[in-house]
């Protein structure tokens, strides 16, 4: 049963969460490989506990403060997939000490940093961009790979374990095929990059956007998997054919106070302090800052036709709503509204409610 | 000096904020109206003070959470400028026991509500639509306007206050010309309204989009004004014609973890989850989700020409850099990131840290 809200809180179907880790944890054990989940999108030491049920021993992280949060609570082999922040190199030495502490690495520049003023132990990744072009040493770039891995291999704490790739890109697909073969090509390119790297050891392969850990069923090219999205999915993931409707494990109830008939608009309490600004582009052009469904006894209803939405301000949201949901709500009343991007939203909401009413804490929250 | 950080922080010019406030607290004394500052963009006690040095006593907050945090640091007028939400009646009870509190309500159902549950004091405004068409009775709807003041004076708790109206749409204005014309045209409006509640008492009128608030100098139309985010500014209220550079009193620090000059792109450590997905289309085009500064001694310099915020990740911010930028920039280096709005990027941060080096804090914040 939906718990009683009174301001815009994120709401967990846990049920939908466990099946969707349960159904990434077979997955990767079906391919061999290690499924090491990018904890970025919950933040939240009770929701990794529901990874560790799947056997999850290893995650991903993407900042020192997150690594240092999920260290806190007992785990030992993280990974933070976000290029070195030299700034921090005291926090990452304490982490060194303590947990088994993958690290980022796409420049000579950085290695040589981590050479001179690592302390303790980390392994060490190279970032490979396969074609998304954020961060990493271009893929096809042997010469500037081979310095990067001499370099890794200069330093005394550092053990050089392979390339890491993050294939952001398919999250604009626009079908299943197209991801699959974003997926065969991102495959095909850090094998080459690894080809560039004979010599540097026995080096393993990192991926793991959501969308391509969801459409793809053998993983088997590859040593690890890390996705994170699929614990909660969104908008974003259905648009792109990563999931069903169904699948979405997270909404914000968002209490309604004012409906505007004559202008087929609703407003609730809930803005852009708590959906974020993230917005989807509907087929019709339009924008989206969020679907909207209906509370239901067991949690929300399906996405209602015909209503988004539509814009946000710091604390309203403005619902282009259906002549169907117009009848159905009043002031005083909850929607359901299902984010465009989950890890954004429930970095904003800091923790989250099950439908069974427990309460679920995350990194950042205020007591 | 700028203090030492580590990872993205939002570094106050406490100066120039002190000064925006000065300012416009000038401004409002001089028209003989009251300022009643919005809170929302600060959210800080501490800053709360500085207006407290400038002769404030009242102020506005946009939910109950903000108006309790703001009793607790011992503010007594304070107005919710969001519709009154039924689901939080408890806790606007207490509010209005221990403070005076202003409520918004625009519809007779709301009203209707106050009138049966309200258990303390409040005086209530009539939100008023007067071109934004966010939220608020239509100006020219005299009926409505009309039924909306007959239900609150119906309630044994409520006074009907006034007429409050947000002009928003002056955010897209394109000259300072227009956003005067914008003003006009909200007094008219709002006068208008008041002239339609002939005979339910003498009405005040209250505004305070922080566009017109910085642009017209003469408010004596009106009897308060209600501006947020003059007090750090940003790259909207910059573009609009609000501020100069120089008056923008926020800035993002952010670590550099990459510099890619072939692609002219530098990446930093401030992403969507920092500088929230705000962004700002710019005159050739393109958008930013903000401008880049170096740190100075005593700050950050002028934003740099041919640089922006061009994407942003959870964590990630890719900086499209000028040639400059990039002679003068390495990893490891700080850069000083302007919000587009900064209302949503503080939210983000939770806290600040003055040029002095002292640690503000605000609400939300984790301890």
């Amino acid at each position: 049963m939906l718990p009683a809200i009174t301001r815009p809180t994120a709401i967990l179907d846990s049920a939908a969460a466990r099946r969707n880790i349960a159904r990434m944890a077979e997955k990767a054990r079906r391919s061999g490989v290690l499924l090491r989940p990018h904890f970025k999108t919950h933040q939240s030491a009770a929701i990794g506990e529901w990874f560790r049920a799947e056997g999850v021993t290893a995650i991903t992280a993407s900042s020192v403060r997150m690594a240092g949060y999920f260290a806190a609570h007992g785990w030992r082999d993280i990974l933070i997939a976000f290029p070195v922040n030299w700034l921090e190199i005291e926090a990452i030495n304490t982490l060194a000490e303590t947990v088994d502490l993958g690290l980022l690495v796409e420049s000579v520049e950085t290695a040589g940093f981590l050479a001179q003023r690592l302390t303790a132990p980390a392994r060490v990744w190279i970032e490979v961009d396969t074609g998304y072009h954020r961060t990493g040493v271009r893929w096809q770039d042997a010469a500037a790979l081979r310095a990067v891995a001499q370099a890794v291999q200069s330093g005394p704490q550092m053990t050089l374990a392979g390339l890491l790739t993050h294939a952001g890109h398919s999250y604009q697909a626009a079908s299943a095929s197209e991801i699959e073969a974003i997926y065969a090509e991102t495959v095909a390119r850090l094998t080459a990059a690894r080809e560039a790297l004979a010599g540097y050891g026995d080096l393993a392969l990192s991926l793991g956007d959501t969308p391509c850990c969801s459409v793809v069923e053998d993983f088997s090219a590859v040593q690890e998997i890390r996705p994170g999205n699929f614990v909660f999915y969104d908008l974003m993931q259905i648009a792109v054919g990563a999931c069903h409707p169904e699948d979405v494990a997270v909404a914000v109830a968002c209490p309604v106070v004012a409906v505007y008939p004559a202008d087929r608009k609703v407003v609730v309490y809930g803005g852009a302090v708590h959906l974020s600004k993230e917005a989807l582009s509907l087929p019709d052009g339009a924008l989206s800052y969020g679907a909207v469904a209906l509370p239901e006894e067991d949690g929300w209803g399906a996405p209602l036709p015909n209503c988004r939405v539509a814009g946000l301000s710091q604390e309203h949201g403005m619902i282009a709503a259906s002549a169907d949901l117009l009848a159905r709500v009043s002031v005083g009343d909850v929607l359901m509204v299902l984010p465009v991007h989950s890890c954004l939203t429930v970095d904003l909401l800091k923790g989250y409610v099950t439908l069974e009413g427990e309460r679920i804490t995350m990194l950042g929250a205020a007591e």
